[in-house]
């Protein structure tokens, strides 16, 4: 199955009953109907589909309201699972969700680093091939691969626009390559918005339908997630606020804009300022030796919590640059819920936290009509890899209203699930 | 009818029904059962209404397929209007649109100034008499007022936060006063999220289906169309690009923040900046004249197109900023077409347009996988007040996709529909 994945409207019923029981928890079939709009008819028909699969089943009933006490059905958790990847420059990161979404394993392994992608491809179909085996989960039941990096995603596949560190993997056809290394299809999207998809899936988005994921790894992005959907834009490209100018005389980014917020005060620009430092300059690397990233990015948040001023100095310039990024992305989508995710947060997240809090509200347009919440993630480190493991999942659970014709790119341009070659 | 506009989901077929006849111009039953996906009793029953309240008519037969040459159904233009009305502080519009949106009537009266808005709202009242009456449209068949304006709108009713020249409406219950002095329901929106849906009912945003709107009036906002819906956010203050940040040492801007674009670079700044200049300070106003904001951008616009190098420049410079702005909202929503609208791009827009499409071309982040169309307005001026007729058109017409279980924040939270006390 190549290309996007068109889901037929009947498909689409059972997919719709599936999302729901597992919002739900547990439902009735009255529940059903009341949820999704659908005849009492076709919810039995889809529910019968599903039981059939294995994908639900029945448990226990609920009380009674005065008749009959109702069946109730919930989702059959380990029935299938999904993986996720989260592929970056530093550090590759794969989870095993099962159908709810819920982690069942976890590994994190080196990052893709300077080595040929054909070669990064192999070790990770191998640590895939791990991932499933040590949990005891038979193959068959695998979905598919969701496979998430920065950078901007091309028209037909693979990464359009590379940062720096990953310019090798510039159009070269990843997922396919995974694909057949694995012999399971393959979804790739976007890092930022599979964090906010795993943020929403964790439940870290509380009960806001407008929130944004401010994802801060190697670069800064945002995914947006309306009514439980990521927001996608014309080409899968929403979010990139990184790369929104807060000032006009700045320096050049890679992109090739200038003055971007991740140029100024990303991971990047925070260890080239303590490499400048004198006090700071020992604990990062220099920029020809094989220190990562995220590895210097650390040290100099490790030595902020130690009460290193210089550190605590930096980071909180960079944290003032953030904040008004986050101040941009409330004032022109207007959340309010923001969660702050990702590696980088992970690690300083407390120093960030005060700051992008006091600018909205001290400066969101709209802040007399309400604020904007603002957490730090609980599941900072791995939300790229949940939320790509649920896309695969969405896959299969594409609600109802998605199959129907709402807006492409809200549910969609889904991201397209490419097959083995053997499918 | 207070209150969100909420439709019953039978209401809603029948809604559902009219805005796709409103779309195709003319199409037959069939046509209507693959288009919204009812069924045909459902299609039959919807249409039955619309005839019968004189809202649809029959027209001709379609082509011969083989079989029966089909019926084919249009809207009946005039047998509903809506009035639009654009309040701002230099000038108020109105527009009369019949129920396909199209405008049958339009009047340019001066702005509220800095009267009493208790004094400005029977004024507008007998404007609005004198626009229905001038056509000879039967006052019954007028459906309500959409009332835009500048400013965040409020949870409860009227701007939250004004702009200076507008103070004296922060927190006026216009939209009930007006309702009460004309006994037509009237809705509240922003003026750039009206503009966007303006361009949107006017043909103006293309087939794109993410596009957005760049509103410069008194201030700059922007209004998000995705698939035909505006895009409001959690409380109808999405797209407040004129907001956010391209200058982290910049100026304070009247809504609390520092830095912001529309201080940088709106037509504020653009004529403060005439006024400093010793050539151009005798075509505008001092700040204690009673020029208005309006007339003098106006003035320095023509004065550039006349060639006076000073003001061009001023103007470029603007334009800069505002191409900044432009790229910021692109690479958050990834838009693929972008419309510069309102009063002041249909002044100036000429010089704005190609520096715009140049920052896009060379900065837009995901510019290697599709380009953004950038165009000027055809109906630049009267874009908001069109679009506030439409916010009216709409809650008639409101399509099925969001009467059912669409996320809130695109449909929605529609604009509560205030009516006369008498209703």
């Amino acid at each position: 199955m190549n290309g996007p994945a068109r889901i037929t409207p009947h498909a689409s019923s059972k997919a719709a009953v599936l999302d729901v029981i597992r919002a739900a928890g547990t439902i009735s079939r009255v529940g059903l109907i009341n949820a999704t709009g659908l005849t009492g008819a076709t919810i039995s028909i889809s529910v019968r589909k599903l039981l059939d699969e294995g994908l639900v089943v029945e448990t226990g009933r609920a009380e009674s309201t005065g008749g009959k006490r109702r069946v109730l059905l919930q989702l059959n958790h380990n029935s299938r699972y999904a993986v996720g990847v989260h592929l970056d420059h530093g550090r590759i990161t794969y989870v095993l969700t099962n159908l709810g979404g819920a982690v069942v394993a976890r590994i994190t392994r080196p990052g893709a680093g300077v080595r040929e992608p054909s070669v990064i491809v192999q070790r990770m179909a191998d640590e895939v091939s791990t991932l499933v085996t040590r949990v005891g989960v038979e193959p068959s039941r695998v979905l598919g691969i969701g496979l998430v990096s920065p950078g901007p995603l091309g028209a037909s596949t693979g990464m359009a626009l590379a940062p720096p560190a990953m310019r090798q993997w510039e159009d070269y056809p990843v997922d396919r390559e995974l694909s057949a290394a694995t012999d399971l299809p393959v979804v790739l999207d976007n890092d930022a918005t599979a964090a906010a998809l795993g943020e929403h899936w964790s439940g870290g988005m509380g009960s806001s339908s407008t929130s944004a994921a401010l994802y801060m790894g190697t670069g800064i992005g945002a995914g947006i997630v309306i009514g439980g959907i990521t927001y996608r834009g014309t080409s899968g490209n929403a979010g990139e606020i990184g790369h929104t100018c807060v000032d006009v005389m700045g320096p050049e980014c890679w992109c090739g804009a200038r003055g971007c917020v991740e140029a100024l005060a990303g991971p990047g620009a925070v260890v080239a300022a303590a490499r400048a430092d004198q006090a700071l300059a020992r604990l990062v690397g220099t920029s020809r030796s094989h220190h990562s990233l995220a590895a210097d990015f650390a040290a100099v948040s490790r030595a902020a919590r130690r009460g290193e001023p210089q550190a605590t100095a930096i980071l909180e310039r960079s944290a003032r640059y953030v904040a008004v990024a986050a101040r941009t992305l409330a004032n022109v989508m207007d959340v309010d819920f923001l969660v702050l995710t990702g590696p980088s947060f992970a690690i300083a997240g407390s120093i960030y936290l005060p700051i992008v809090r006091e600018e909205l509200d001290r400066g969101f347009f709209a802040r007399g009509v309400h604020e904007v919440d603002v957490r730090l993630s609980h599941t900072a480190a791995t939300a790229p890899a949940i939320g790509a493991a649920a896309m695969v999942l969405q896959s299969e659970l594409v609600p109802l209203h998605a199959a129907q014709r709402l807006p492409e790119n809200l549910t969609g341009d889904e991201p397209a699930l490419v097959s083995p070659p053997s499918a």
